[in-house]
């Protein structure tokens, strides 16, 4: 049997089983977007890690140094403001196929460092190794956040209304014009790229997320809108109910697809990789919470809709018509940059 | 250029510059075994992180899921015992090929699981991506350690007494038996095999080195015994000398040696993957700390050897003979496993 056959999920429950054998002061172990574990009596440690493996993830063909350095460590960053925390010390390993030169390692990181040092992040180890084939980079954070004001993902009700931080859908674009090599001549294609290439860690918004009373669950997105959305859900033991006139569709997403035939909205609830954070707030706290981040962010909290207790995703569509809604997105166990 | 070519330290030294944005509660960035910051008044947070790849530090071929497993966590928990820690959590990383079965990997989570236990490690988080070609584990691992008790590289001092926690070489011997097939049926074959797959990390010694005044730095032994000795020296800003007739070789390693005609000091000095604990203690309280070393862990601390000032590696030979020693190990970017 593969982890193709039986899924990333699959997998990941099976092994999960016997990880924490010393419980005390573990708040969050496997399953949110960073463990929490208490170091000191008012301040959780965050920790989260992602693996980004060439031919899967990027190709070095189609990404320079400084976007793949940036785009490693910004992936960890988002997972540490999902859950609220700032973040502090970054630790970076590379393996390293004969034909990469050293070059493109050093522009590698200068992308990690540039945006590390942006967001007062040090860079204190790793490991550097050679490797047969394949560039890999696995970049572990570590973050903290006061115990009170943690965000995760198992704390949605019914009833909550559910904000986005921006759009989704254009960092697959951006990919569906590396993969295609479309010319991005374009100030829209261009900028649909660095959504693939350099997303943002909406690490301020986190921490101004967590902040506020009433907050009560989010997530990155890092899997797709949708996918990501079912996890809080899954988590939580609730539904989402998602509004189809308020799926937030940039421009460039607009334009791209009208040029190519495709979906906005599909794209927007399947795309994976956008690194916006979604998050569910009671309906008698949203509106001035998204007021406060509008007048903070001068950038507008989405409302996409709202937490139900039916225990499935459904879109709810003009005229009040529902829908069953089945979450999608990036499986890099069957999909893959060639 | 490649890596190759300006070697893994050269590299390294390439890139760490800027890495330290933030310095305040830095108390060990890239360099030691481990990093360490303060993340309470009294005890720093230590994070190491080891990547194994496929083809350069194992083979599946050769060794199960479950002992890689092992050897995955325990070289972590090894810097963390050089750094006179105990170990708390741990993240696994992996990426799969797909003919990878998902059995390989319950075993190596097996192997992962059972050491962890054994240490009292929780396993709180990951990665689990899919690979085109090699199989990769990463895995990070954060301990603890009382701020003025940290065993460090850099404060080992001109005179010092140099103590080793057990026989090198093995792991080597282990190696050439695996990558020549040579049929395991004796008992000391398996034991050197057993010194490559399953290495024992020294966590209790380091928490007792550790806890003893005196102790000036230690290191844990992964690039070979000469090679990490140097790396003490270096930092230190001393010298070193080696006993010849101090450094321990196992009975098992001798019966190897003889057998396929190799040296087996040589072994010992250049063998690399060991997991033993180096130390250097003041020549004061050098004797006291050996006699309570072998009452509590019923095993000698081995006197290798002493710190000098003269900035160089020497061997000492019967007759009191000095020779200038060129401190060898594994360097994966010039060998590997195929």
């Amino acid at each position: 049997v593969s982890i193709k056959e039986i899924g990333e999920f699959g997998f990941i429950k099976k092994i999960s089983r016997g990880c924490v054998v010393r419980p005390d002061d573990i708040i969050r172990p496997i399953g949110d977007d960073a463990a929490a574990f208490r170091t000191n009596p008012e301040e959780l440690t965050l920790v989260t890690t992602d693996l980004l493996v060439e031919h899967i993830h990027f190709s070095r063909k189609t990404i320079s140094g400084f976007n793949l350095g940036h785009k490693s460590l910004a992936v960890n960053l988002s997972d540490i403001a999902a859950m609220g925390g700032t973040a502090k010390e970054a630790f970076v390993s590379i393996a390293v196929p004969e034909d990469c030169p050293v070059d493109y390692l050093e522009d590698l990181y200068r992308g990690i460092k540039k945006l590390a040092s942006e967001f007062d992040v040090n860079i204190l180890g790793g490991d550097t190794t050679a490797s047969k084939s394949d560039l890999m980079i696995s970049i572990t954070v570590t973050g903290s956040v006061p115990e009170q004001e943690m965000l995760r993902r198992d704390k949605a009700q019914p009833g909550d209304s559910i904000f986005s931080t921006g759009y989704t859908g254009e960092s697959k674009a951006g990919l569906h014009i590396l993969l295609n090599s479309i010319p991005a001549a374009t100030e829209e294609f261009q900028s649909l790229l660095n959504a693939h290439m350099l997303p943002k860690p909406f690490l301020a918004e986190g921490r101004f997320l967590a902040q506020q009373k009433g907050v009560h669950s989010a997530i990155d997105v890092s899997d797709g809108l949708s996918a990501d959305l079912m996890h809080i859900a899954e988590e939580s033991n609730t539904g989402a109910r998602l509004y189809y006139d308020g799926i937030p569709v940039s421009e460039n997403l607009k334009k791209f697809c009208a040029q190519f035939n495709f979906d906005p909205v599909e794209y927007a609830l399947t795309g994976g990789e956008d690194y916006i954070l979604l998050c569910t707030v009671p309906p008698d706290d949203a509106e001035n919470i998204a007021l406060d981040y509008q007048k903070k962010f001068k950038q507008p909290l989405h409302k996409i809709g709202e937490i139900t207790d039916l225990k499935k995703l459904e879109m709810v569509y003009s005229g009040d018509r529902v829908e069953s809604l089945t979450p999608q997105g990036w499986d890099h166990f069957k999909s893959n940059i060639l």
